[in-house]
Order: C-alpha cells, then sequence, then structure tokens
C-alpha cells in the first residue's frame, strides 16, 4: 500500500504501524501561494484508561489509575511501561492478565479500557495512588462520550464564521513568534502560545517547559483576576503554537472561543476533530511559505477568494 | 546582561524574563569534531501546586487541585487560565485572591504553591474536581522534598560507570531512529522512543502522540509480561528520545537503569539534575553532527580520550 505524506512525499505503509494509530482527512494544502484539496494522515489521539485488578485485605478489587490521550497500538506496553515506572510493578511475574475490556470499538477491534491484573498484589502500595493519580471513577473512555467527558464546555457563544483574516497575515505570525520567544531564544527548551488580534498584533504571548502550560498562562492573562476586566471572550483573535496541536491545546482554545488556531507543527486526529465540532479553522504545518487546513477554511481568506 | 545561547549565538536578555526561569550549567559542547568545556542556560522545571480556597456548605475549604511541572514565571496566570480552561473561573469577578503562599524559595523569590481563593464558590462543580484531577493531599511542592514526592525508586541498582560508548555511535542513532519511525513519516505528529543496545542496534521503537507514552510502550515491551523474561534493568543500553527531555522521561529511564540518555532536543534543568544523582549521562542537541554533554562525560568517549 503506497501512501502519501505530510510533505507530499510517497511512501510504502509497513505492516507494522497498528490498527487505528493514523487516520486520513480532506484537507486544504497551501503551497507556493495554491490551495489544492487533498488527504492527509493524521496521528490519532484517543483516551485510554488503565485499571488495576488486585487483591487489598482479602478482597478483589478494581481501581482505575490513569486516563492517558495516546495514540492507539500497543496499549499492553503502555500499559505495563506505565505501572513499571511508576514503581507499582517491578517483573513480569507480577502481572497475571493483561487485556482489553469491554465492547470493542470498530475502528480499533478493541476497547479504549485495558486492565491489568496483579498476583501478589497484597504488597502495592496503594498510598501511591491515592496520592499521585486521577480519580476517575465511572468514565468508561468509549470514543465519543468520554471525550465528552474529558471536555469542558465553554460558555461563551461559538465563534462567528464572518471573522476572516488574510492568508498573507498568516506568514508573518510565526516570525513575529520567535522574535518575542526569549526563554526558547536561550535555552531551546520551550513552547510558546500567542495569541493575536485580527491586525496580527501580539496579545500576549507566554513560553513554558509544558505546551499546556503556556496556553494556560496566557489565557490567564487576558482573563485577569479580581479588579481586572476580562479580554475573554476572544472571538477575533489568533492563536499559534509553536509545536504540534493535541486535543487538550484546541479544548482550551475553544473554552476562549478562540475562532483560528495555527499550529508550526502537525495537529492530531482529536484536535481536527474538537475544532470541527467548534466551529473553529485549524492550520497545521505552517512553515516555509506553507500550511494545511484541516478545519474552517472560510475564515482563511487567499487573494482567489477575497476578489 | 549579553548571554549566548544554545547554538553559540550572544543576544541580549530582556527585564521580561521571569526570575528563575532559566538555569546556567557547565556542559561539555562537542563541535566539528570538538569538545569544548562551556556554560548553557537551561529552561527550568519546577513543579507547581494550585490550590483552591472555596466555600462548600456553608465552611471554607482548601483543596489542591493539580500539580503541574512548570516553567517559573506567571504562576498566577498559569493558575487562572488551567481554572478557566477546566471550567471552574468564568470571569474576574470569580477570584477574590491570587498568589503563593508557604516559605519563599530563595531562587525564585516565592514558593511552589499557588492559592486561589474563590468568591461565590457555593456553585462550584466539585464533582469536576472529583473526576478529572489529582488527589495530591500532603505534597508542599517545596523544591528538593517535592520532587522526591513525585519521583519513583528504581528497584535496580545504579548503572555502571564503566559502561562506554564511542562518540561516533551517538550521530548515527537519531537516522537510525527516523529510518523506523513510520508513522511520524506519515503523520509528522509523534514522538518517538527507541532503545538501542551498547552497539547501536534498536531493541525496540515506540511512537505516540505523548512524549511519555512513547517511552512507556517502549519499557513496557521491554519488561514484558507474564511468562516473558523481563529484560529490565537496561545496565547497557541507550534511549533516544525525539524531541524535548523533561524531568518526567528522566525519571522513566531511571527507573529502567539506562545510563545513557540522549535527546534531539533541549532538556529541562529538572532532567538535568536527576539525571545526576541517578549517576546517569545526558546528551541533548543531538543533530547535525553536533551535541552538546549535561552531565556523566565519561561514558562518551572520542578518539582523544579512548586512546
Amino acid at each position: 500500500m503506497v501512501f502519501q505524506n505530510t510533505e507530499g512525499d510517497s511512501f510504502k505503509k509497513s505492516e507494522d504501524i497498528p490498527i487505528g494509530s493514523m487516520q486520513k482527512r480532506n484537507i486544504i494544502r497551501h503551497r507556493a501561494g495554491v490551495d489544492s484539496p487533498e488527504e492527509d494522515w493524521l496521528a490519532v489521539e484517543e483516551p485510554l484508561e488503565i485499571r488495576l485488578d488486585f487483591e487489598a485485605k482479602g478482597e478483589r478489587r478494581q481501581k482505575s489509575i490513569s486516563i492517558t490521550m495516546r495514540t492507539p497500538g500497543h496499549d499492553e506496553d503502555l500499559a505495563l511501561g506505565f505501572l513499571f515506572t511508576e514503581g507499582l510493578v517491578k517483573a513480569p511475574t507480577d502481572i497475571e492478565h493483561i487485556g482489553h475490556c469491554g465492547p470493542a470499538l470498530p475502528h480499533l477491534g478493541h476497547s479504549n479500557v485495558i486492565k491489568v491484573r496483579l498476583r501478589n498484589s497484597a504488597s502495592l502500595d496503594l498510598s501511591r495512588l491515592e496520592r499521585h493519580f486521577y480519580t476517575s471513577s465511572s468514565c468508561g473512555v468509549c470514543g465519543k462520550a468520554s471525550i465528552d467527558a474529558l471536555r469542558s464546555q465553554s460558555h461563551f457563544p461559538l465563534p462567528a464564521n464572518d471573522f476572516r483574516i488574510a492568508e498573507s497575515l498568516l506568514h508573518i505570525l510565526p516570525e513575529l513568534q520567535r522574535c518575542e520567544q526569549e526563554i526558547f531564544a536561550t535555552t531551546g527548551g520551550l513552547h510558546a502560545s500567542t495569541i493575536f488580534n485580527s491586525q496580527g498584533k501580539i496579545l500576549v504571548q507566554r513560553e513554558d517547559v509544558g505546551r499546556h502550560n503556556a496556553l494556560d498562562k496566557a489565557l490567564g492573562s487576558l482573563l485577569g483576576c479580581q479588579g481586572q476586566t476580562s479580554l475573554l471572550p476572544l472571538h477575533e483573535s489568533i492563536l499559534l503554537v509553536s509545536g504540534r496541536l493535541s486535543f487538550e491545546l484546541v479544548q482550551k482554545a475553544a473554552m476562549a472561543r478562540i475562532p483560528i488556531v495555527l499550529a508550526v507543527g502537525a495537529p492530531s486526529s482529536l484536535a481536527v476533530e474538537l475544532a470541527e465540532t467548534e466551529s473553529m479553522t485549524l492550520v497545521g504545518f505552517l512553515r516555509d511559505g506553507r500550511y494545511n487546513i484541516y478545519s474552517g477554511a472560510q475564515r482563511i481568506q487567499t487573494s482567489s477568494k477575497g476578489s
């Protein structure tokens, strides 16, 4: 089977790529000033719930210890590695059984829940669980419903479709971001989130080792606290993130009703789906005069469309 | 004040860079086949605890709702943005007071705990807290002690100092990783973790939207489960991550006792500190024939040292 990647190169897909780890989408690819509709492959992002089945005080118990956004494939390895690196499992002999449980999702052939049954779990340090892990009690992580459970709902109305920007503005924004990225310039080690107004003026830019933190800092700054006037919702603004675009970042932008989200890197499947649901424009791979539009293309006004 | 960044360029440090967001370290810079001791700036990574002070059933209560690894600076914005994007705060008027609490850390001028006192908190949806957040009850996030609390301890002895690799091997590994990165080649959207043996043969490589997941999958695969023989500890192995190196990734590598950790991108301050504590070799910016050694330089054998 021959694929075409995001750079337009053909390549052969190996049998080793796990089922459900990639998803095909229709996008608009912009290159050398020309828009063309194409198909593109996205890395899939979906939640995985890890459940422990263990013995405590002579009884079998189950506890959900983690929900992580992951790319489907090698889920057993992920659960084992997580338990090992958290110090809960020391050796293969600690595991009695591991496998997906619950109804299978058609596109994966299994559920998004993996259950690990421990042997000799009397010595399990439950205090670690209490201290470090999410206490997710109910969420079944079964597709759409679970995503809704992970989502917060914005208090503001959806962004208007008639907020538009010229595509020429797009190409300037990454350079503006880099100029302001002071800690990155020194350390090479930080993500940036920049919020621009419709004219491309920077409203706020924040950097952090965590990409979600950089965006939280930027949004918190515009929200303000007691005695200040909130600048939210950001109905006529643009967000640019310096790296890749995950579900979590689009979720945060949606809360503030930012209509246009740009990324220098690739978006995940769930980032694109959420942007569509929330009537947002999502642009990825914005660099070197090129970009891909994944949703909400009407807000990007090219000279041909703009006339 | 004039600084030199990781690429060796000079630049002026702005007054806007928050105190404590960067840290100077002595490193060995390798360029054009030559090692030279230099100073380098790292992005600081430290935990921040967000505490809510709110009213429930007529009483004031406090609850720690999140511990996140962040770069110090704009902590108030981070807390506000987090509360907003989680749907717990809607407007500046919801906030009665926000500020750091507890003893100040000398290098920051404040603590790593931020307390948000809510007004009109009767309508706070506590079920969201129960469902989504870490239940961290005790940890004070006050420097060294809190890092220890976030850490798991490896069951295996420290890696030996006499495991060494030729520096010529270093330069080959990123290319080997890229050749095997199949989902990334298609989507441009994934992190990779690759574990090599001492000869540079790939033991396992995994990709994921989450960098911690990619490493968990790789380690879980080598641990194996019931009936399999664990390949851990990995005393004579090398880990290469495709992006930047955070505390969390070094922590996971330390659990498996991987002695040499390489990154294509920059390490954080805490990643370097942990590598030192755990007697690990940490190399960053490994690309285009160059790299920086941040700790454990004795394990990288250059032709001059190797004679």
